[in-house]
């Protein structure tokens, strides 16, 4: 059980990588998400490689997990940076990175930017808006990292799902006109024409019933139902990159949030595939 | 507490019996079906034995808990075989059973039909399909029960919640015309005309979010409401056996599923009830 | 962490006093409620002050939180002495009350009506009726709470989200008129108008996937997103108490029903204070 | 699994009664010893009948299981009185006692004094002293037990185990001489010759590594090796009632605590049957 | 983290091999010890290589680890038979296998005996005797892998830390001569020589407190420390096989266990190297 | 709840000062002992002030609890940085800090050596040696402390309990002749006659089943009598400080290893003020 369920051993060819980015060094409340990979990839095999929604199946297509990136537990700049090296030096693969907390998308993004400083759309799933420019003075942290993302320059930002965050965060994000609701995939769809597009889906997204192992639950989430309905309508045609981060499988007896977890990673790959193919 | 809330010690008259089957031998993730019917038991206890949906109590009606059947750990044949046994000199009882896991719907309607050979509709809620030939070269597996139970012959399936298993699996439940939606209960009902009809509920039909102690926890499950909508125009008229199956308490910390599977079986029994009475 | 996110440790001039009332003493099913006041404020810790639904924070106004008061454990009648006595002292404040089980709400409700017997209209989120005459031959249990509540006179009782208890107390409810549904926003400020009202909401409400850690989990409940309609319709002007309670964090491993209840605190201070002042 | 393994089912004839004491209403530190009763009998299906210490098994001799006395929760006054009327009623029987807490043996002692006022030791093992007057005002709690106990006169007081209490306790138990050691066997047996003993042994004495699951863990236990030496050379000839309290399983789970409770029982109860058959 | 700490990833001219042996079809109590082999070797990250008590460290040694073998769920009989097979196909080596439940010691032997019919000496460390004939009817169980080794013929039990099981199989063992204590270990040496030696280790035998995580927890076992005086002074010159069953993971939420598990195969594993290589 | 049992709310003319330094962000394997403070302070309510080891109870002397440093997630050096600050600044203050992981040591003693550079002995308690050169590239981390702490000159180190480290490590720490029993104390009292004295418990020092909520689990641990005979017989006459570190309360369901955290604190307490006053 030491890769996602369907990957392919062999990883020449292949275009689409998973990697485990168990970075949990900023995590205010709880930490535990650098057990996510893991666990995410173990809860995999309790599920089908075949898709109802999408009529297709993970063994259609080519895809590998590379394992984990080992990491200076201790030393964010330093875990940011190797992070960071890693897309860089495997700047022909298409990433679906599994975090670890929602601060590996900064390194991510970056990296993908100086390959491709295309007009950039960030999708991310959050119930908060990452947004302060620092917490508890600090600048790189899970509180901030789409205010560090944003800096990068030539990115548009669009949220879904954010119900928390301070009064200066929403004031900025309403300025930034990035709020969107889940019912909004045609608008996306639109904004996205000619631009690259990043997918960010910090698991607390969904409603904590639901996920309940995730860093920060926070409720009146979405449901199972609300996000399939937008990621099947959503195009894949322009991504550049997808992460699934925040699962903290030590808060959650029952592995319900791991187990969801792998069937939005299997739905997105199957999604991505679809697309890109056609 | 040694037996569901509400039931008789005595079951001299009592034409319907519940009794618990703790067999979770091929359950392939993660076992403990087996403490399921004592945990429900238990949890039953928590609960009133009357239901505001319909308006009446289960101490107005006449059951039964001849508690559970003791089988030969280790050995499915066996045990498979022992449930068919009770099940057979038990024939003037309507069995609730509670399991375990879902393959002891096998021996139940085994021995159901071999009493009566009409055409009998089999209603289940569950995630899965069940429809596997084999499983890891299994023949009889929670994962092919359904397959097994087809083959008995005289048997229409109706699957309700359906939302895993393999490709191969999907084609034929729809080659079958078996995927009913949680709305169909007037088609329902007219198939079931003149038929016998058997209910099957696998608990993993529900949102694991409502019901995380389940063997194969699955998103994008149904929830109490729409079971109940269901449930109260659904006629048990031709009923001839019902089971609860795939509680696992053991991932509960909370108990929410055991208690959620005690009210479905309240529920039930007292539909029952009323439709048998009138 | 010692007291609710955004309180104020001065408690001069402060006119809405958050305290701890942490008595399970009569938990007929699992004990526990005592701990959910340390566990809601430090929850409370992970949310925010800032509420995006109503657009304002809890640092804009002022509130205190005076701790726990320390009960005679194993003594239910002096401890409901205790509360009563200490309302009465404190009757200047406007109460939020963190229980604790629900048989809190009679200590406090019959202070505040010694101080102002005006008509109370006593708006309850349960999903029990809790209107039993006696349980097990206990006069004053969290079964019985609502029945001695309104036997303290000149009381109406608005009951929202009950799917659960006897049929006499189902018989009796319906005869007071008091069940209301979660829609019926507008008819209860139209009921309330020149009449005083206070708030109680066990938080087995809602759903239990929602809110696992309760005294009494029961299917069929309301979500978040529910409540939160109802809450910014309703009129809080007339509004002389509140009290969250039944919260049960010993039953919950991922701590989200701690979490809830500290939004829903924070919900209705915000909601209390724009009110009160405008 | 309704009864202790290895119980008679009918009690005619039987002189050795077990019964489960569901109490925990004065519980301070963390309640839950209500579950006790039944998570220790079921417990007793995972160990053997027959003892390698006492080469005897517990279906050589004859005992019965009564379950549980329904108490009236929240109300502490009707539950000892209830507790005290049981024993009374049946007072041919020899009971061994499962609580619930350590409160229990007050009722318990009352009531077999009453029966047969001879001098009595009672034999505590127990990490506490339990002799404050009075607990938080409270006169009768799981803290106060043996203080209560001793003013029903005559008793002396044979205390193992103890490490905590306040200075108040430890000189009044001091004054006593009522502090052994677990090798002190030979001297106690001297002590009990010709009077009658009660023994009552609060889990709390062994280590909380080894039963994790009590009231009120303390460091410093001892452990089943000590325990059984001393037991194998204790002289039961004159013992009128033994209790077994404070195991909280809802703080255990691995279920240990339950385990080694049921073993402490099935060898004091073979110990039991051996001295008065000889 | 898919291999045991040091274990050498390419197996070519590597003697000593590991293997997980997921199965747990026979547990009577409680499943689970299908999880103990990718448990130990995720604990086992979290010890170090070296070893303080024989100043060696995995390191210096070869040896690799090959995985779990799958086996058919459900299916007792061709698991064993698949075990079998599979020790039979790779008879060059000498196996650690890390199971699963007791009863994999059986085919193990089994398989080792018809490659090597020398006499031979099994050392098990077990709290329970497993000696029964059948259990629960059934032939093949954890609780009668004992019986069935020693009916394979040409074999002396040698017993350590026995103390659960019932009357005859006490008896039965006494007769064998076999049941050894933990400070015997020069009498084994003496008794192994000129013979070959198999080495099961029940992780039940040690006392619950220190490793709760197992299927049949008994009080009263050995500790770490007594653990290693035997093991140093075991000889394991002759010594054919090793297995460490009966971990169950899914009873252990600190994770002590399949630490305690992983420091034992280290020890064993260096012990191993030292001794074959003088 | 908000200090340690006991404690003094103000701090004027308090000499001793407990506070809790909630860092844990170089845990390698699992995080969570930034929860320590917070749990230790709450369990310390479930234990007693009085120390009958001791005869002397914690009410007869002043010391006060400041509460947790709050320190910027994510940034190890800052975080190091404001620890050292806090020490440096309230120099007049003997310090009782409550971790958090042992990196935390090293800035205390670099503050107090700058506030008295006389010969050092720091007295650790701990499984581990602590002395790696750098942890995957990591100066500063919790598997280097000790060798980051005697690099700050003029200090002996004395180690008790060692049981894990590598190979490197164990030859360092034998070249300092640094490793001790735990019936040294004599020999250590000898050595510490005329230097200051510094004393650090990890609680991994003990036996995993008695503390089994800490960050590394090690087999072979001390036990709580093991630790209390040493404490009575340790001089505390020139002890600067005193830390408590690595409880992890995430990884412990049973809260023993929180409650055993506050015992030891409770103890070393007392012992250091009878040893200041004598």
């Amino acid at each position: 059980m030491s890769s996602f369920i369907g990957a392919n051993l062999d990883q020449k060819g292949v275009s689409v990588m998973l990697w485990g980015v168990p970075f949990d060094g900023t995590s205010s409340y709880r930490a535990g998400a650098r057990f996510a990979p893991s666990s995410i990839r173990e809860a995999s095999y309790s599920i089908e490689t075949y898709s109802p929604y999408q009529d297709a199946s993970l063994d259609e297509f080519k895809f590998c997990d590379v394992g984990n990136i080992e990491l200076p537990i201790g030393n964010t700049e330093k875990s940011l940076g190797m992070i960071y090296d890693f897309v860089k030096e495997n700047s022909s693969k298409l990433f679906l990175s599994i975090g670890g907390e929602h601060l590996i998308t900064y390194p991510i993004i970056k990296a993908l930017k100086e390959k491709n400083n295309n007009e950039l759309v960030v999708l991310v799933f959050d119930a908060h808006t990452d947004l302060r420019n620092d917490y508890l003075g600090v600048k790189f942290s899970h509180a901030t990292v789409m205010r560090r993302v944003l800096e990068l320059g030539n990115i548009s930002l669009v949220s879904i799902g954010v119900r928390a965050g301070t009064k200066e965060e929403f004031e900025y994000i309403k300025k930034l006109n990035a709020l969107y609701s889940i019912a909004d995939v045609e608008k996306i769809n639109e904004l996205t024409k000619g631009k690259t597009l990043y997918i960010s889906v910090d698991m607390d997204v969904f409603e904590p019933g639901y996920v309940p192992g995730v860093g920060n639950p926070e409720p009146g989430g979405i449901n199972f139902s609300d996000f399939m309905n937008f990621l099947l309508k959503l195009s894949f045609k322009n991504v550049i990159g997808v992460d699934i981060v925040e699962i903290n499988p030590v808060y959650d007896c029952s592995n319900i949030s791991s187990i969801f977890a792998a069937e939005v990673i299997r739905e997105i790959l199957i999604k991505l595939f679809i697309d890109l193919n056609n």
